[in-house]
């Protein structure tokens, strides 16, 4: 490290943008041409090793040689400058490249994927794909009478029904409009913004080590799926049925919240009971992190899903479905660009990579020195750390309050370790897949000492 | 033309897409490496003159020089191939960047511009943005209570405010569920997907040539006027108050609806009075094609508007907007990439050479010749074609019915001239900006001798 953070040039640039943007959220500008695999430079010319990677969006680290050698082929030029709108006009090469990028990691039962352009996009339009489904059934594929296309036109029911999306407190899954009805990690994103009355279920909160609290987290599990059934029949009776049930396989953003497979298999269950849709929101826990390239394969089901999206380390945003999930006619899901060739190109290479280098294995090990190192720290440090859990580097830990969490955040990065946080008053990690077992060593030894002076 | 269209190729490809996504509006499938200027190659070597450019988002024509160039500088290359987080993390450039590429167009008044990745993204932001503006104002710029803050976490009100967007019936403002909620163009849009009781307002039907009933359409401008008036004022009793209204200059998916500035000016002063913000969505109508950058500037105002939204030949979505609706606090108006460096780089470059090619000079002058070229067709079709109306290059007929449209689009394809429709029968033009006086001529000889085979 040369300088603190923000160093003097990142600061200058931060005023330069203060006139144009809020800049109340920048960490600091970096040089992106000299940062390399895990390590991010800044602008002052400070490296870190970078365990948060772009709120975990970059896949195989920085300037990856087979991503730079695939963007300087000329043959890939007229993808970069001729963006196509997708789902009227697509390129040639449109699908091998979703075949051989994005259907070779398709989920089971689900063999179908439409690209959009980021996480809230692909949120936004698979509840669309959620609500025409529910519809449809309800009218028994029969067309929409005069009514419902009247109707629509100006907001009201039936054309616009009165359904809703069951979502769980603590989840975080976009800020567009109707993402946001169904986020509720933090109260600054949904503050002043307009919503909708969708049920809301308690995720479970559980106890750790796991081991040691089996029952009394089978319990908390019970109950929270018990509050499901109940929304569900409550919003019925409201008028508000539930089309749809939306829920990460780890609760990200909201403080990384896990639940046991059972808990998912039993809500599987009651989704398919009560004729409700079942989306599982894979954009930060897709991609590899957890050693599978997507998190609910934990689960071990055979139908895990209906609809499953994904964005993030994915480079470009969509969703997989079943086929009774695809839209009955053309610009019902639809917008102008529908996802973007360029991200597909990229995509196709970085999971060319991930399978030459079998990165999920090395995510597997890396994360298990991880979690180890981080049992070992909060034996350790008691009063400042507890909870450390994870799957692959997919880790998080506990610190005994907010501002003491900040303030590690801030000594770790001034040590040369960028973290990031989530929920209340957890650490989140979220190496790139090329994170090996000696940055894992690079990262306790530093994390050690920032620890050794808030003891 | 070499084949019919679909040719052998598309429908082959057609045919396999077709096990992945739903293919139903699909065209043609497109050689892009072949595509040049103003014209588009299909995968069986036809080529068309393309007047639909990709829903009007393509700004240079296919393969220009100067991107084809710009996409070849090893410089550029970590920019391709490292997305940002850009509201946390933004790289060296990137003030610079703005203010050589979005800044440089801004329009009047709004000097702060956030980017987004696509024009629903932005114009969901721009009403969070509206709606924040609009609750800091009723608090008095104080602090959010206890109560705001837990209520927004359940979607309730205070804290999720009943406020309304006011849009216009056939407005097109994207497909996301608070966009959808101020979009009523088509009902296919919008069947089954929840909305918003939110006003919506009469938007202006001219009676052409505008010179003929200048009276006739004061009167409906006016009539439109005094309800918005009326709707501000039912729904702030109504308990949920307009924060803003929002329009486009053109009504384009709606089927190129024009209105007079005055109309704009009154609708302006209007928002003023009652307290709502103003916000003009360009999508569709900025970037050029009307001979300005943003088709507002056609109003002639000093303080047009509050907010103004962008996207398609932007090739990056944003939007503009005052200082004082740049919201308080930082991850208010927030997603994890917040837009794209590489189209802003190429923004930078399309940018310049509208300037040093005066393309928008072009387009005034290739407008006028295709409006006359449209007047003309209009007075030797006059049972087949009306209303020809336009501005620069940004211009629409009607057909008699919907029918003959399609068979009108289907047979101008067939003799190689790529169009698009719009509202319920009309025709709309949307050429790039590097469209000619002698693509004009071309696309009339064409259009007349397929309008020759309907009469």
């Amino acid at each position: 490290m040369k300088t603190s953070i923000p160093g003097p040039r990142s600061q200058e640039l931060t005023k330069q943008l203060g006139d144009i943007q809020n800049v109340a959220a920048i960490h600091f500008f970096c040089n992106y041409d000299e940062s390399r695999g895990n390590y991010l430079v800044d602008v002052d010319g400070n490296r870190m090793l970078d365990i948060y990677t772009q709120i975990s969006s970059i896949p195989i680290g920085y300037n990856h040689p087979a991503l730079l050698k695939l963007m300087s082929i000329p043959n890939n030029l007229s993808t970069l400058v001729n963006r196509p709108a997708l789902g009227i006009l697509p390129p040639e090469n449109f699908p091998d490249q979703l075949t051989e990028s994005l259907l070779s990691v398709a989920p089971k039962g689900m063999g179908r994927v439409q690209t959009m352009a980021c996480g809230s996009c692909s949120n936004e339009n698979a509840y669309k794909a959620m609500f025409i489904w529910y519809r449809n059934k309800e009218r028994g594929h029969k067309s929409p009478s005069e009514e419902d296309l009247s109707s629509c036109m100006v907001n009201q029911v039936p054309g616009c029904p009165d359904l809703s999306i069951l979502s769980f407190m603590g989840a975080f899954h976009g800020r567009t409009m109707g993402c946001l009805a169904t986020t509720h990690s933090k109260a600054i994103h949904k503050l002043d913004v307009p919503s909708f009355d969708w049920p809301i279920a308690p995720f479970p909160t559980l106890r750790y080590p796991l081991e040691e609290f089996t029952r009394e987290n089978a319990q908390e599990e019970a109950r929270c799926l018990e509050e499901v059934e109940d929304l569900i029949v409550k919003w019925r009776q409201k008028g508000k049925p539930v089309a749809g049930i939306v829920i990460e396989p780890i609760q990200a953003e909201g403080g990384d919240n896990h639940a046991s497979p059972d808990f998912f298999v039993s809500l599987r269950k009651i989704a398919r009971k009560h004729g409700c849709a079942f989306h599982v929101d894979e954009v930060q826990t897709g991609g590899g992190n957890t050693g599978k390239q997507w998190a609910h394969e934990h689960w071990g089901m055979e139908d895990p899903a209906d609809i499953m999206s994904f964005s993030k380390k994915l480079l470009t945003g969509g969703f997989f479905h079943k086929d009774e999930f695809q839209a009955d006619k053309p610009f019902r899901i639809f917008n102008t660009w529908m996802g973007d060739p360029t991200k597909n190109l990229l995509l196709t290479e970085v999971l060319k990579v991930v399978r030459k280098e079998n990165l999920l294995a090395e995510v597997t090990r890396s994360g298990k020195a991880l979690m180890d190192g981080l049992y070992d720290l909060q034996a350790k440090y008691p009063g400042l750390l507890s909870r450390a859990r994870g799957v692959g580097t997919f880790c998080a830990i506990d610190v005994c309050d907010d501002a003491t969490r900040t303030s590690i955040l801030v000594k770790a990065r001034d040590k040369g370790v960028l973290l990031g946080g989530c929920g209340d008053r957890s650490i989140r990690f979220r190496p790139a897949l090329v994170f090996k077992d000696y940055h894992v060593n690079i990262f306790l030894n530093i994390f050690n000492d920032v620890l050794a002076e808030h003891k």
